[in-house]
């Protein structure tokens, strides 16, 4: 028995999920009634069930298990990289970056990158997801390429931006360092579609694949998310045991008031119907602010579909918001309280932090800093997240919260499958497919297009034929 | 004559605004007429006319004027510090913090605290502005407080997570430099209000005020940017001179159709009246990416509001958004093309980046790798960009551009000040009072209360009597 499957450990470590301030009981008109939500019935058992019915066709579902060779392989690994090279550097965008990237934050240190080697126990660690000219060459400015490793990542094998970045990479590695370049790039992929694996093969680069039938926004607990987490030194099998947990418990719910993943759904769909087309979230902890962002991709792309499973247009989705405690209290939370009844604010809470910071006894002459001496940190913060949700609730503002017992591997496998199903449920409940993606297929033909790609020349002649933009609606400065 | 009020430079360096694909003429029902912006007439007149007659009350709209001298002083002794220390530090949160994050982002290179001392030519930079105490701890693994300069910075003298934050520090130093600490601390506050500008006299710490009349988030071209700015390098007078371009170009439009600020703001208020509540800021361009966390402060608290002028409930605001290009087409443009039509996407473009970085022609065999070759990643940065803008376009989303010839600080301080005239006119167009916040003192009394600070007992026994919450609507996994 390892930690994470200690019950003990698990006991202490498992989230909570509090819907009160979604309710009618404190919300008045402006909340849910449990009636509406025993209500919905049909459609609870319909997205419910058929979820567990389509389980079989959601392969994301089962990463927790079945993956005890490649966690082996990616340790090992792992393992020997993290001696070798002095810097490690995803290659990705979307969900090939969004994971690695809220998962390194959350258990790594704050300031990783900037500790000494020693205390690291690993290479500095980067993720670029972006085409961005001036960033891309200012990485270089700080690393060399021959004292890095860099993990390209694209399902598909044919995303322009990865295997635009994957182009000038390999040039630059063969340049420095000749015929072993290729022990310097290690290739995240589908196994068999797709350009990127068959370069990896023949240039002989170490291949991780992606599991047939995870989704990009699906795959951080596969081999995408796995492999950099394991550079990080992060515990992998924790990560797992945590998305396992989660799921026993979503399983083994007998009532939908018993899921947090398909109880939150619901919820989050009656909002939707009541006009509430905007979903916050709101972590009050700075190791989490990436994971609004991960999970900013999960419920945008995932439920922003113009079509029903019917063919019917429907423009679905709830766009998401991404947003931080303490800080946009200074920000956001003006408009939150006081404009419109148009969202869920759904806050992320942690009750142990992994650090301590007391506040001073000085000044007790002056009230506006006195009150604050004898306390810490976590005390401030934690009064903080209470005041603001109080201060919602007064104001009659839809909020939830997750609670995370602490930030550690555990807490954040289950956090991650919990939004997946609570995703994937909300999904079913909306009547559309969560797990495509077809609007982002005009933008891609006109990239193409634009880019002169052959077979894209109908598209160009489209573009080119598109009504001119109108001068007087382009505003420039007239120059005295 | 410097660079900055330079004509030719200046021309060459003007933004444009491009509102194209808000108008009826490209998006057809989807759209906005000219005369439905004519016809707001009185509405147009008596938000542009009170906003120029109300310029008296809007103190920070003069900030690019009259700060000669207190601009020579931020000189001298940034000047000095960038010399005698290895980090600078600012203490600060929303409005103190947002503005010298963006721009510092913005101008510096992107991975400022990694490169060499020497390549720096000055300090590390860091913001604290949150309380999290795990952040706040690691912060002291990497600097040494006897190596730094911290700059406090609140406005009022008194908010709690700065002043938290003040107290530790203070306390810190006094132990590892005893007398002397207080030249580690520099202070930009109000002259007369609050407890910091009496600490701040009292122990002789350097001290910089924020004007009259100067809100947070109104404040980035006043000492509360311009020390942090000047601390990391930036030449403060083009960010003031770039302010005072754009409120010459703003003041001496003869027509709204010229005005950028404004009519931005008529069109923003226009979609917020046709159901628009959400405002996606998304710049192409990694160096202005803290530009939409800024944006987003001062859209949401200055129009977040309950009552308008009269005292009426209106419960008025627009949500702002955060994205970023290309890395959000594969997180959040699948929603914004196919998803509800609720929001505006405002881009910001980039007509040259500082670097060019150009993709090898490998691979001709392979199409899909074959057309990257040849270009740089400029050229597939814009073609995404054009891609995306002319996909909603298709899907008849409204979009705007502001285009920046290049990101300097010329650039940045038109930016800043478009955008906050652009906010305030929206306000004048609601009707609401866009410098206030009243919406935050009850989740600052809830937190005096739960703090224990004297004088709010009222309030604890008031949090103490409110509903408790359900336990059915709290999930807890039942441990096997």
């Amino acid at each position: 028995m390892t930690k994470f499957t200690d019950p003990v450990f698990q006991a202490q470590n498992s989230l909570r999920a509090d819907v009160n301030y979604m309710m009618e009981d404190f919300l008045g008109a402006e909340g849910i009634t449990s009636q509406e939500i025993e209500a919905i019935g049909q459609g609870i058992q319909t997205g419910v069930q058929s979820l567990k019915l389509r389980r079989s066709e959601m392969a994301w579902r089962d990463l927790p298990y079945g993956q005890a060779s490649v966690v082996e392989e990616i340790k090992k690994f792992a393992g020997a990289a993290r001696e070798r090279f002095a810097n490690f550097v995803v290659l990705g965008i979307g969900g090939s970056a969004l994971g690695p990237l809220a998962v390194h934050q959350a258990v790594n240190h704050p300031q990783y990158n900037e500790l000494s080697r020693e205390k690291r126990g690993g290479p500095r660690f980067y993720v670029l997801d972006n085409v961005d000219p001036e960033r891309f060459a200012a990485l270089f400015d700080v690393i060399k390429p021959e004292e890095t490793l860099f993990n390209v990542i694209t399902k598909s094998g044919s995303t322009s931006e990865t295997m635009a970045q994957f182009l000038i990479i390999r040039s630059l590695l063969r340049q420095v360092l000749g015929e072993r370049y290729h022990e310097h790039l290690v290739a995240t992929t589908d196994r068999e579609k797709g350009n990127l694996v068959n370069i990896a093969r023949a240039e002989g680069y170490h291949l991780f694949f992606v599991p047939a039938g995870v989704g990009g926004r699906f795959s951080e607990l596969s081999p995408v998310g796995l492999l950099p987490a394991a550079m990080g030194g992060i515990d992998i099998d924790g990560l797992l045991a945590g998305a396992a947990y989660m799921d026993k418990w979503i399983s083994e719910s007998e009532s939908l008031w018993d899921n947090p993943a398909c109880l939150r759904a619901v919820l989050h769909y009656l909002a939707l119907r009541r006009g509430k087309n905007i979903s916050v979230m709101m972590p009050y902890a700075e190791g989490l602010k990436l994971f609004a962002d991960w999970y900013a991709q999960l419920w945008a792309e995932s439920l922003g579909k113009r079509f029903n499973l019917k063919q019917e247009e429907v423009f679905a989705g709830q766009t998401p918001v991404k947003a931080l405690g303490v800080t946009d209290q200074h920000s956001q939370v003006q408009l939150y309280t006081e404009g419109p009844f148009d969202k869920v604010i759904n806050f992320l809470a942690v009750d142990r932090f992994r650090q301590v910071v007391d506040i001073p006894k000085d000044f007790p002459e002056i009230p506006g800093a006195a009150f604050l001496g004898g306390h810490s940190l976590n005390g401030l913060m934690e009064a903080e997240r209470q005041a603001t949700e109080y201060a919602l609730y007064k104001a009659r503002r839809m909020n939830t919260t997750l609670f995370l017992p602490e930030i550690n591997e555990f807490s954040i496998g289950q956090l991650i499958y919990l939004l997946e199903v609570e995703t994937a449920c909300t999904g079913e409940l909306l009547g559309i497919n969560a797990f495509d993606q077809p609007g982002v297929e005009e933008g891609k033909n006109a990239t193409y297009a634009l880019m002169g790609r052959p077979g894209y020349e109908n598209k160009r002649e489209e573009l080119a034929g598109a009504a001119a933009k109108l001068e007087r609606f382009l505003l420039r400065r007239k120059q005295a």
